[in-house]
């Protein structure tokens, strides 16, 4: 089916009628005549355009009134250049390549913009063909979400899939993954497959690939070159450590936190330097970390969605509390303010969560700090009212972590102990 | 009634039998002889030590066990030095200071420690004598509340004493308040009290003056000097810039967040410069700054507090969203992922919340960074569902905004309205 994404109106009916459709190469006589690839449009445009990726790379926009004659030289199917089979490369490792769908995944053909999902190897290694050199990789793809559309059953289906590489030969697994929740699925893995026995990547990408400045083939050429020679394992997140091309940052997966909406550098660990960096070419162990776990894999896959996140502020209604305790929630994790305080108005409603049996535990709206929840009398106060200080856990982490506990056991003060036993470096100490 | 905050067991009785209480001047005979001020303990300590303020400003811990002999030299009473009556300097302009409670307000006596609020302007004076130099204070005390109990009332409160004084000769305005929802706080006042006609700046402290590093009297310091130098309005949480005692920092009232639990440079900007420095004893206005607005002082108290703040994340329930549309809210604020999403399961509660005449705005839980819903098909589908992008608003601030507005109109299209007008540079262009 010819592929139009974005186009209504006059342009639709212009590509229509000259039978173009995107990813199509086209020539274009116009002012001068234009050589390049017909691209989608991802914004609410007007319909008196057309978008032209040219060789340079970057797209420009023709108005199709000044457009004299448009032909194809070729069309999207033959445009990436296939090779017919990768042919293994023995002197390089091997990579499994998971796609979860996200930008990384539907548009990494930076060369034509093309939407489709990344299908095979092949497919992939045509379109960053920088990654054989560094490894053969096996790609599989396991769904197709933008990753607002993630659920906890994804994360399961995904630690499943993973579970049934634990002997492979793989050197580490790359995840390809949208980045508006990559960061809760890195947690939830770190717990789910705590001791995993290789490394794990997460890697998405802030810019479309139809645009210049795509980070999506550096971040999967540093996630595979971090994979190979980490010598380590769990799960990271890998992607630009700032705007800057020559740096990839591999955080923690349960310590890092998509802190901008837009920069290629929107990823960060809380409170410290990234684990790793991919930098000229090698890959440099953080100094600063030291935080590495060494538990026994032993896969936890279970988890229980019955659990809130309630972000206290200033006239924050404790009827909304009640309604989650009335609605059956096995736990509670709340962003506090400061140190860990909520107001006087809300301890009645705690009380009662404390006295069903319902996990509380407290982190703090500021992202980054330690509760400490011993210091001032509100604190104190919760303390005594059963709310459970998480350490410097980022409120996020919490929330999955408490969704992986609840999920495990039923019983309080297992759930507890869970929640306050360091098993994949959620919190320091 | 003598003071003994933190002190049971053993320890409580030592000072009981000697007759010395918190803030007492005492000589002690151990091993050595000490002279200094006893503190309150802040944390759930043991009941064997007693803790002394040295005069270098160092507290040290005491075992009773090994205390031969304590010696009371002075009471508590006599400790602060007050002069009977300031002298109202003619040199220095006037600011009047409003105290909220807090950290700040209840232990600012940095040489005694001692938690009782600052009630006049002679005893702030007493405290802090440097500010005496710098302007006359005229103090008064509205509340006394940390800050995770200010509720919006309080903020009416404060906003309705403020604008008692819109005609005052007063160079500027401190308001002494607790720094766990203070951005809250700012966020309201810059929005009820938009064009107020002299600057106004919130103060706290991250650290009891009973430390040696306290950011108290500093904070207070540089709050006046920028309010009598700094020649223009609006409303400031002026902090320490960061862990250097050298520079303080006023943070645009509604572009300004808690980011950190415990650091003296918790308050930051988002996305930019904070607005003004004060540094070597000058003010220096941030030269990328432009976001002053020039509205015409008409003050707006009102509020209303059915409205919610959303985070979305995986697993989060609309049945949730449901709840608060069913309990007669009038706005939610959603801090979606990325560019502003949540997930396709939200849809169907979301329209039903459209339907009901609720207003819903978008923010990101990213924080920093702006929202665009026109990049990815998900935004679209929000656009069309009815959800009204807030830019770069920080959720906290777009919270306390639709408060506002909700509490000054029920007409939807009115609320929109006022939510995209920049009132008080709460999002950039």
């Amino acid at each position: 089916m010819p592929e139009y994404t974005g186009y209504h109106g006059n342009s639709l009916e212009f590509l229509k009628i000259n039978e173009i459709s995107i990813g199509d190469s086209v020539k274009i006589f116009a002012d001068i005549m234009y050589v390049g690839i017909i691209m989608p449009r991802y914004e609410h445009g007007d319909d008196k355009h057309i978008i032209l990726k040219l060789k340079s790379g970057y797209n420009i926009g023709l108005e199709i009134e000044n457009i004299e004659k448009i032909e194809k030289s070729s069309s999207s199917k033959k445009i990436v250049e296939v090779n017919e089979k990768v042919e293994k490369n023995e002197k390089v490792q091997d990579i499994l390549l998971l796609s979860t769908g996200g930008t990384i995944a539907s548009k990494v053909d930076y060369r034509t913009g093309a939407v489709t999902p990344i299908l095979t190897a092949e497919e992939l290694n045509s379109s960053v063909p920088e990654l054989a050199k560094i490894a053969n990789i096996d790609a599989k793809v396991l769904f197709s979400e933008y990753s607002e559309n993630i659920m906890p059953a994804h994360w399961q289906k995904i630690a499943e899939i993973i579970n049934e590489y634990s002997k492979s030969t793989y050197s580490g697994i790359i995840i390809a993954h949208g980045t508006d929740t990559m960061h809760y699925t890195s947690a939830y893995l770190s717990f789910a497959l705590a001791g995993f026995p290789i490394p794990i990547a997460l890697v998405g990408s802030q810019r479309s690939s139809d645009r210049a400045s795509s980070d999506a083939a550096l971040n999967l050429i540093g996630a595979a070159k971090f994979l190979t020679e980490c010598k380590t394992n769990g799960i990271y997140v890998v992607m630009h450590q700032d705007e800057n091309d020559e740096v990839i940052a591999c955080h923690l997966g349960t310590r890092v936190r998509k802190n901008h909406t837009s920069k290629r550098g929107a990823f960060q660990t809380v409170g410290n330097e990234p684990a790793f960096l991919v930098l000229n070419d090698k890959v440099h162990n953080s100094l600063e970390m030291s935080f590495f776990t060494t538990k026994k894999f032993e896969p936890k896959i279970k988890l229980n969605e019955k659990v809130a996140l309630v972000k206290y502020h200033p006239g924050y209604d404790p009827t909304m509390l009640k309604n989650i305790i009335d609605s059956g929630y096995k736990a509670i994790i709340f962003e506090g303010t400061g140190l860990g305080h909520i107001g006087k108005n809300m301890y009645s409603t705690v009380r009662m969560a404390h006295q069903k049996g319902i996990f509380m535990g407290m982190t703090s709206q500021c992202i980054d700090g330690r509760v400490r929840m011993t210091v001032y009398e509100s604190g104190r106060d919760l303390l005594d009212l059963g709310i459970v200080p998480l350490e410097n856990m980022i409120p996020e982490v919490a929330l999955v972590k408490s969704m992986w506990a609840t999920g495990n056991t039923e019983n309080y003060d297992e759930i507890k102990e869970i929640m306050l036993d360091k098993i994949a470096s959620e919190f320091s100490t």
